[in-house]
C-alpha cells in the first residue's frame, strides 16, 4: 500500500521516532514522553510491541484504557502510532494453562517462560490467541486516526525459528502431506533408499530431531521450507483480521535484515510495506557495508519500492557479547545511508531507555541520563535534520546489476556431510557485494524467479541447489545478451537435494561452457595461487573446483597444486563461472565483467565514499554522498549536480566539488 | 567460638592434619595410620566426610562401631577430631528409594547417581535425612572428648549450586512470597511490564530454566540469592541440631576461597570459626598472588578471626586438565602464607591417598609409594616445623585499607546482556589486589553494610549493583576524609537491578564529582592509551567510559579514540573514580592514592617478598617474611625487627638484613 | 577361515569392488551397473548393507525378488558378494511401533530416526528383529553361489557406542552380576567406600549418566566393557545364524581402524576374517603413517592371516569439515599400502555416487559425472593393475618387534580426574609407531595375553592398566632377554583400576629397576630439556616423571626444572623405562634399542619409501616400494632383489636399484 505521494503511511516526509513502551513506565511518564517526542521531531512511535500482558492481563479481561488515552495523547500533539499486535510473548497466564505451547528443541529441551518469543510457532492455542488478541486490537483501533500502520508480532523467528514437539511434528505431517500427495513421492523426494529410511506412511514421519548421525538431508531440507512456512501461517492469519478490520492502513512485520530462517520473497509478498530491524556493529570496520547489503535486500523485496528502518540502535546494543557504543557522527550516518537505500522512516529502538529487563542497557533516544546528555541532545539535532530531508520520501533508485538470493538454496548450501563446511552463503556472498560497493555500482536482489531482462549484469555468487527452471531463466539470460556471473559450487542439486547427474554445473553446463570433475576445497589456512591472462596473480581460499573447458575460455588458471594449468575462472560468452572462492580479491574479476558490460557507477566516488541516488515519482532527485571514513575527503561532482543544493547543508558554496568531513553526509537535491 | 586464648578449638598451637577416610580401607590400616600421624605431628584430623553409607548403610540401620573405636584410638594418641556431619553424598538406597533428591539441571536433566553432591538442596526428604544423620551423630559424639570441631556436609556448592526440579520450584516461590509480600511487588522488582512478563500470582513463576532468549535478569539475581540461601538453610538446619547437641564445640562448613555462588558473608555469620580448601595451581605464576587475597578473605569473614585452612593439596591435585606438582619447598612456602595471613590451621586433603575412585590420582600426606617416599618425609618435616610456630596461633593482623565485597554485585554484574561480557569480577578485583599484594600493603575485605571509619582507604574495583544505603556509607565515609576509590561501571543498578536513573554512578554522582555519559568497553585485542598529569603514559582496555566532570578534576586523560580529552581516572577531595579498566596498570594510580592517603606497607619487601604481621592478643607480634621465587633475597628490616628471633630458623646470625632462600620463609618474632 | 590357498573368500586374486546399494537407484540401472563392473574388473561387491527397509518393507513382508535377480546377475557375471544382513538401520515401522529401541544418550536424550544406527544395543526387540533378517537372509542365500562372503550388519559402534536407558541399565546390571557375582564384589571393585557410593544390591546400580561431578572410575571402566561386549552380542547372535545356515561361506564384520570403543581383539576372535573400513585423511601429512599402523592392526587381529580393506574412499569423504580429495596417484598409492600391510581385499564406499542422502557427496568408483570422468578412468585402470598382483594374495609378513594393545588400558587411560588430561593413547602410540615406521621396521599388534618369546622387541608405549599378569609375562619376557621397552605412566592401577601401591610401576619396578616418585605432566606449550649419555639432546613435552633408580641405569637424564639431574630414560638389562613424552624425538631412543636387539629393517629405503615383504604359503615374496612423496626416489636392492620382476612394472630394466617416480609404487616379485 505504498500510495503514489512517495510515502507509505498517511504520515508525510520521513518517519522519525521509535518503539514506545510506555507499560514499562509509570503513567506520569507518559506526558513528558509525548511532550519530548515533539521536542525531537517524532512523527511515528511503535506502540505495543511486548505489551500483550498489560492489554489482556487474564484469559477474559482486557484492559484498553490506558491505549485509548495514549493513542489519543499522541495523535493530539501529531504522532501517528505504528500499533503492534503485541503477539510476540504470551502473558504467563497464558503459558502457564498451555504449557505444551512453550517451544521444544531438538534435544526434546521445552524453553521456559521469562525471555520472550516462547512459543511454538504451530500451537493451535497460540494461534487462536494470537489471533483473538489481533481481533480485539483491530477492533477497536482499527479506524482510530492515530493508527498509521499496524505493526504484527515482532521479529518473527528471533529466538526460536523451530520447534520439535508433537503438535510441530503433525503439523509438518500435514504440511508434508500438502507437499507431496503420496507418501511414496515423499520417499522419492527425500531419496529414502539410502539408509534404509523407507516410510510406508505419513504417520512415521517426525522433524529431524536430534539423532545418531546426520539426518535426511532433504528432510532438513523440507524442515527449513516448513519453519518459514509455519510462521508465515501465524503472520497472514494476524493479516487477514487487519486486513478484515482496518482496511486502507499498511501492514508490516519487521524483518531482521538477512535473516536465514525466513524465506522473505514470500514474506514481503504478504506485506503491505516492508519494514527492517537493522544492527550493524559499530567494532566492525564493513559493517557499512553489510549494511548496505541488507537495505538493498529490503529495497528489492518489493521491487524496489521504499521500506521502513523500523528499529536500529541509536548507540550501542545490549545483546553482543561487547556492545561497542556509535561514535560520534555514526548514527547520523548510518541512519542516512539507510535513507539514501530507500528507507522512508528512520527509527529506533527504543524512545526511552528501560530502567529493568534483559535491554536495559541496549540505547534509546532518551537515555537513562535524561534530558542532559549527549544522545538526547543528538535525537533532537537529528530529528531537526530529517525533516530536511522531506522530498526524498517515496524515492526509488535504479541498478544495472542484479544478485541472485534465493533462501532454498541458502539452506540446502548449508546442510551437513559437503565438501566444506565452510561454504556458508554470507561468506560467499559478502565479496561479491563488496566489490560492488566499492566501486559505486548499484544494485539489486532478486528472487531465482525474477525476470532479469532489465539488467546488463546478473551475479550468482552460489546456486548449490538450482531447480532446472532457474537455470532455464538464466540460460536464457545468457543467450540474450545478458551478463551471466555463476559462482562457485554451483547447479550441484535440484529442489529436492538431489544431484544434477551428468557433471556439474549439470543444467547449466552448457551456458557455462564447463565440467566440474570434482569439487577441490581448501582446508583453513591453505590458499592456491592463480593467474589472470595478463599476468596479474591472484590467490583463492576456500574453495577450488577440478574444472574442464567444454566451449569456455579460460580466464584465470592455477599455477599450482594438484590444480596446476586447469581453469579457474571462465567465460563463454556472455557467460562466466568463477570456480574457486577469491574472497574479496573477487574485486579484481567482477571489475572487469562490469566494465565488459558497460555498467555505470551511481559515481565514480573516492574509497569510503558511498553515493546512491534517489528519484521521486515527481522527478526529483537526490545524490546521497556518504563518507565513511574518519578523514575529509573531497567529492568531484558529475556535470549534472552542484553542491548548492545539499539539502543538509543549504550554504553550501556552489561547485563541480564538496569535502565532506569525517563521517559526513551530502544530499544533493535536483 | 574463637576462644580468647587465641586457638579456635581446644587443641593448642596451630592444627596440623587433614581429611582421614578410613572407610576407603581395610580395618588393619587404620592402627597404623594412627601411629604414623603421631610421627607427622598429627594433631587433628577431618573425619566422615563422605562417610554417610558407612554409618548409615541403611534407612533404618546404623554403624557406629567403627567410629567409636577410631575416636577412641584417636584420642588415645592425641589426635583430634573435626567429626563431619557426612551429609553431602546420599547413599545409594536414599537415592534409589527417592529419585526426586536428585538435582535437575536447568535443561532439565536430572542428575544420576555416581559421583557426589548429588542432591537437590531444597528437597525435604534429603533435609530430613541430612539432619537426622547429624543428629544421630551429634547424640553420640556431642560430648565426645576427641572431638574437637565439627564439619557440617562438604564444600557446600561444589558441582551443584542450583536445582531446576518442581521441589526447587515450589521453594523458590516460599521465597519470594516471603521477599515481596504481594505478587505486585514482584512484578515491581523484576520489571514484568518488559518482554509482556506479568505474573498475577506467584503460582506462575518457576526458576530460571533455558529459556528462548535471555531471561528476566531480576529472576536471574533473585534465583542466585535463593539459591545461597536455600543451602544456607541446609547448613543452618544440622548446626542448630549441633548447637543443640554439642554445645561448647565449634562448628564450621568447609569454604571454596573465593566462591561465587554462596554469600559468604551471610554464610560466616552463622558459623563459629571460619574454614577454607585452598588449591592455588602451582602452573599459575601469580597463584600466590591469589591464595593471599583468597586468605586476606577468610580472615577478614569473621572481623580479622583466625580460620583454619582445611583442605589444600600436599602436591597436585586430580581435577584440573593438566595437574602439575608442587616443586620442592613450594608446599612449605604456600602452608605458612597461609599462617601468615590469619589460618591456625593447615590441613590437607587428605591423609592417605585413595587407592580407588575419582581422586586417587590427588596427592595426600601419605602417598601411594609408602612411607619411603618424598612425600611423607615432608609431611614429617612440615609437621615438626610447624609446632615451632605454636606462638602464632590466635594472632590477628590489622590493616589499613579495606576493599569492598558484595555477592549480590557479584551475581548482578555477570548477568547476561550487559555492555560487555569480559567484565567479571575476579578479573577487575585481582588487578587492584595485585598491587596491593606487591606493594606490601595489608588489606581486608568488607561487605557493603561495614564500619568503614577505621581504614584509611576504601577501594571498591566495581560496585555495579549499588543499593542507596550502601552509597550513602560511602559517601559519608568520603565526607568524613576517608580516601573513597571506585572502580568503573558502578553505581549503575540498585537491588532490583534497576538502572539508577540521571547519570551513572548516579547515587555517587555528587561524591565522585563526575557523570558518566555512556559505557565504552573495548573488544578483545583493543586498548586506548591515557597519560596522567605529569605525562606517564598507561593503557585502558576491556571498559573505558565517556567521563564528564561534575567538580572532579581528572587525574589522567585519554589520548586517543572517541574518547580522546575526556578524563580517565578523575578526584574529588578523596574521592577517586577509574572509569576504565587499566589491568595491572592500575598500581600506578593506586600507588599514589595510597601515599596520598599515607598508607603504610607492612614492609618496604623487595619484590617477590611477601611480609605480614599477626599479633597475639597477648601482645607477642610475628613478622612473616616469604621469599616467593626460585632466587635468594636479602631483606633489610625495621629498625624494630631482628633476624635473631626466627622461629623457623633459631640460629640465624642477628643482624639489621636477612637473606631468604628460595622459596624460603622466616617468622620473626617479639 | 582362511584358506591354505592363501585367499579368504572362493573368490581368486586380490579382491576388488566396493559397496553397492542399487535400492538407491532404479532398476533400469543395475544392468548398466553390471556391465561397468565386468569394465573395471570388479570382482566382489558388498550388497545390501542399509537395505532392511527394501528386504522387509513390513513386519510380515518380505521382498526377496529383486535380491533374487541381482545375485542372479552378479554370479553370472562373475561378481561374487559380499552379503550384508542390513541390521545397522531399523526402518520407520519398525521403530514407530517399537520407539523404546531407539538410543538414549547420557543426558536422557532419546534420539530419532532420520539417520542410521538408531538402535539400542540392549534392546530385545531390536536384537530379535535383527536375527530373524539375517535368519530370512541366510536361509535363502546361505548357500547361494553369489555369496562369498557374509557382511554382518555394518560399522559397529559408528555414531552410537553406548545407550543410558532403562534396557540398557538392566542389561549393565545383569553384565555386572556376571562379572562380580555378588555385589560386595562389586563395591570392593568400584571402591565405593569412596564417596559414600556404597550399593546394597545390583538394582541400585545404573549406567553412567550425567552426574554432578566426576563418576566413578571403575564404572565407568566397566561401562566401556560392558559397550563393547554388548555390541559384540549382537554381533554373536547374527553370526550364529550365519554359521548354522550358511556353513563354509566366510563371516566378517567391518571394523573402524584403532577404534575406542570396540575391544577389537575379542571381535576378531569372533570373525572368519577381519575387515576394515580406512579413511586416511589427504589433508594430513602423516595420513599413510597412521593407516600403516591401522593396516598393521588389522593384520595383527587373527595373527598374521590376510585382511580385507571392505571401504575406503577413491577421493574425498564426505564427514570431515573440509573433505580434501585423493590428488592424482594417491587412491593407487594408499590402496596398495593396503596391499603390502596384508589386505587381500581393496574394496571402496562405494560403486555409485549417490544422487541423495547425507553420503551423495563422498567420492564412489563410478562418480556422478559418468563414466566420462577421471574417477571412473581410474577405477577401469586401476583394477586392471590389481589384476597382476593376484600372486601376493594368500601373503603374510613377519615381525621383529610387537607394540602391546589393550583396549582396556585404553579405556582406563582416558578416564576423567587423571594428572594429565592430555594422555591419549592414540597420541601415546604415534610418534612411537612412526619411529619404527620411518626407520622401515616391520611391527605387529600384540594383546596383553600374547605370547611373545617369538619378538627381539617388546615395545609398550602406555600400560596405564596393568594386570598382575600381564606384567608377569612381561617381566618374564625381559628376563628371557627379550628387549621391553615400556613408556610413561605404566604400571599404575590394576584391572579394577586400582592403584598398585608401593610405588609405581609396582609391577614392573623390579624389572625396570625404577620407581616413579610423582608424576610431572607438563601443561599446553611447556618442554623440559634431556640429555643423553653421548651428549645429545631431547625434550620432553606433555609429561615427565621424578623417577628414581633402584637398579637401573640412566640413559637420560634432565637438564632443568625441578627434575634436573633425575633419569628420564632407564635401562636396567634389556627392559627399558621412558618416564616422559617424547614426541617424535622418541625415535633416537628407540634407534638405540632397536640397534642394540640387533632389530633389522625390512629395507635400508630413503626417506618417504615404504617397504614391506609379504610372503605366500607357497614361498613366493613380494617386497612392496611405496613412494609417499611428490618427487621421484632412487631405492638401492638388497642383493637378494632385483628390478626386473616388478609385477606393476613388467618392462623395468633389471638391476640393483630402481627410481621410484612420485606417488608410484613397485612390487618386486621372487
Amino acid at each position: 500500500m505504498t500510495d503514489a505521494t512517495g510515502t507509505v503511511t498517511r504520515v508525510p516526509g520521513l518517519l522519525y521516532g521509535g518503539d514506545y513502551n510506555p507499560e514499562q513506565w509509570p503513567e506520569e511518564v507518559w506526558a513528558e514522553d509525548v511532550k519530548l517526542m515533539r521536542e525531537a521531531g517524532v512523527t511515528m512511535v511503535t506502540l505495543g510491541v511486548f505489551a500483550w500482558a498489560r492489554i489482556q492481563p487474564g484469559p477474559e479481561e482486557w484492559d484498553f484504557g490506558w491505549l485509548d488515552g495514549l493513542l489519543e495523547q499522541l495523535h493530539a500533539h501529531g504522532v501517528a502510532v505504528d500499533l503492534a499486535t503485541a503477539t510476540a510473548s504470551p502473558p504467563a497466564w497464558l503459558v502457564r494453562s498451555h504449557p505444551e505451547l512453550l517451544p521444544v528443541t531438538a534435544d526434546g529441551v521445552r524453553l521456559e517462560f521469562g525471555s520472550r518469543q516462547h512459543y511454538c510457532p504451530s500451537s493451535p492455542v497460540y494461534r487462536a490467541a494470537a489471533v483473538r488478541l489481533a481481533r480485539a486490537l483491530a477492533e477497536r483501533y482499527g479506524k482510530h486516526p492515530a493508527v498509521a500502520l499496524w505493526h504484527v508480532h515482532n521479529e518473527y523467528g528471533d529466538h526460536v525459528t523451530e520447534c520439535f514437539c508433537a503438535e510441530s511434528a503433525a503439523h509438518f505431517r500435514r504440511w508434508l502431506g500438502e507437499r507431496y500427495g503420496g507418501i511414496e513421492a515423499l520417499n522419492s523426494a527425500w531419496g529414502t533408499g539410502f539408509w534404509s529410511q523407507h516410510y510406508r506412511s505419513l504417520g512415521e514421519v517426525e522433524p529431524p530431531r536430534t539423532a545418531p548421525g546426520p539426518v535426511n538431508p532433504t528432510q532438513a531440507l523440507d524442515w527449513r521450507r516448513f519453519c518459514s512456512d509455519a510462521l508465515l501461517e501465524c503472520y497472514r492469519a494476524e493479516k487477514a483480521v487487519l486486513d478484515e478490520l482496518a482496511p486502507g492502513t499498511p501492514v508490516t512485520t519487521n524483518f531482521m535484515s538477512m535473516f536465514k530462517a525466513l524465506d522473505y520473497w514470500a514474506w514481503a509478498a504478504e506485506e503491505d510495506v516492508v519494514s527492517d530491524d537493522a544492527y550493524p556493529d559499530p567494532a566492525d570496520p564493513d559493517a557499512h557495508v553489510h549494511a548496505a547489503m541488507n537495505y538493498d535486500l529490503m529495497r528489492s523485496l518489493k521491487g524496489g519500492a521504499p521500506w521502513l528502518l523500523l528499529e536500529q540502535a541509536p548507540s550501542a546494543v545490549s545483546w553482543r557479547p561487547v556492545n561497542v557504543p556509535k561514535r560520534p557522527g555514526l548514527q547520523r550516518l548510518w541512519s542516512l545511508q539507510a535513507v539514501a537505500r530507500g528507507a522512508d522512516a528512520v527509527m529506533y529502538f527504543q524512545w526511552r531507555a528501560s530502567r529493568a529487563g534483559a535491554e536495559k542497557h541496549h540505547s534509546a533516544l532518551l537515555p537513562h541520563r535524561g534530558t542532559d546528555s549527549r544522545g538526547w541532545r543528538e535525537t533532537v539535532r537529528f530529528g531537526a535534520e530529517l525533516r530536511r530531508l522531506a522530498p526524498v520520501a517515496g524515492g526509488r533508485s535504479t541498478a544495472q546489476v542484479a544478485i541472485v538470493l534465493d533462501w532454498e538454496n541458502w539452506w540446502a548450501l548449508e546442510l551437513e556431510d559437503h565438501p566444506s563446511a565452510r561454504m556458508r552463503w554470507l561468506d560467499l556472498l559478502r565479496p561479491w557485494y563488496a566489490a560492488l560497493h566499492r566501486s559505486g555500482t548499484a544494485v539489486d536482489f532478486v528472487p531465482p524467479t525474477a525476470e532479469l531482462d532489465g539488467y546488463r549484469v546478473v551475479l550468482a555468487p552460489n546456486l548449490y541447489l538450482l531447480r532446472e527452471r532457474t537455470a532455464q531463466r538464466l540460460a536464457g539470460y545468457a543467450a540474450g545478451g545478458g551478463h551471466l556471473v555463476c559462482g562457485p559450487f554451483s547447479g550441484v542439486v535440484d529442489e529436492h537435494d538431489h544431484i544434477h547427474l551428468g557433471g556439474y554445473p549439470a543444467p547449466l553446463r552448457e551456458t557455462l561452457g564447463v565440467v566440474v570433475d570434482e569439487f577441490w576445497p581448501l582446508p583453513e589456512g591453505a590458499a592456491t595461487r592463480l593467474s589472470l591472462a595478463d599476468g596479474r596473480q591472484l590467490s583463492a581460499t576456500r574453495w577450488t573446483e577440478w574444472l574442464e573447458p567444454h566451449g569456455a575460455e579460460a580466464v584465470a588458471r592455477y599455477d599450482e597444486g594438484p590444480l596446476a594449468g586447469l581453469p579457474a575462472v571462465t567465460r563463454r560468452g556472455t557467460a562466466w563461472y568463477l570456480g574457486c572462492d577469491l574472497g574479496p580479491q573477487v574485486a579484481v574479476v567482477l571489475g572487469e565483467i562490469l566494465r565488459t558490460a558497460g555498467v555505470t557507477p551511481v559515481l565514480a566516488a573516492p574509497e569510503g565514499v558511498e553515493a546512491t541516488v534517489r528519484r521521486s515519482p515527481g522527478g526529483a532527485e537526490h545524490l546521497f554522498l556518504l563518507n565513511h571514513t574518519d578523514r575529509p575527503i573531497v567529492v568531484t561532482l558529475p556535470a549534472e549536480w552542484t553542491t548548492a543544493n545539499d539539502l543538509l547543508a543549504p550554504d553550501r558554496v556552489p561547485g563541480p566539488a564538496l569535502t565532506l568531513g569525517p563521517l559526513d553526509v551530502a544530499v544533493l537535491h535536483r
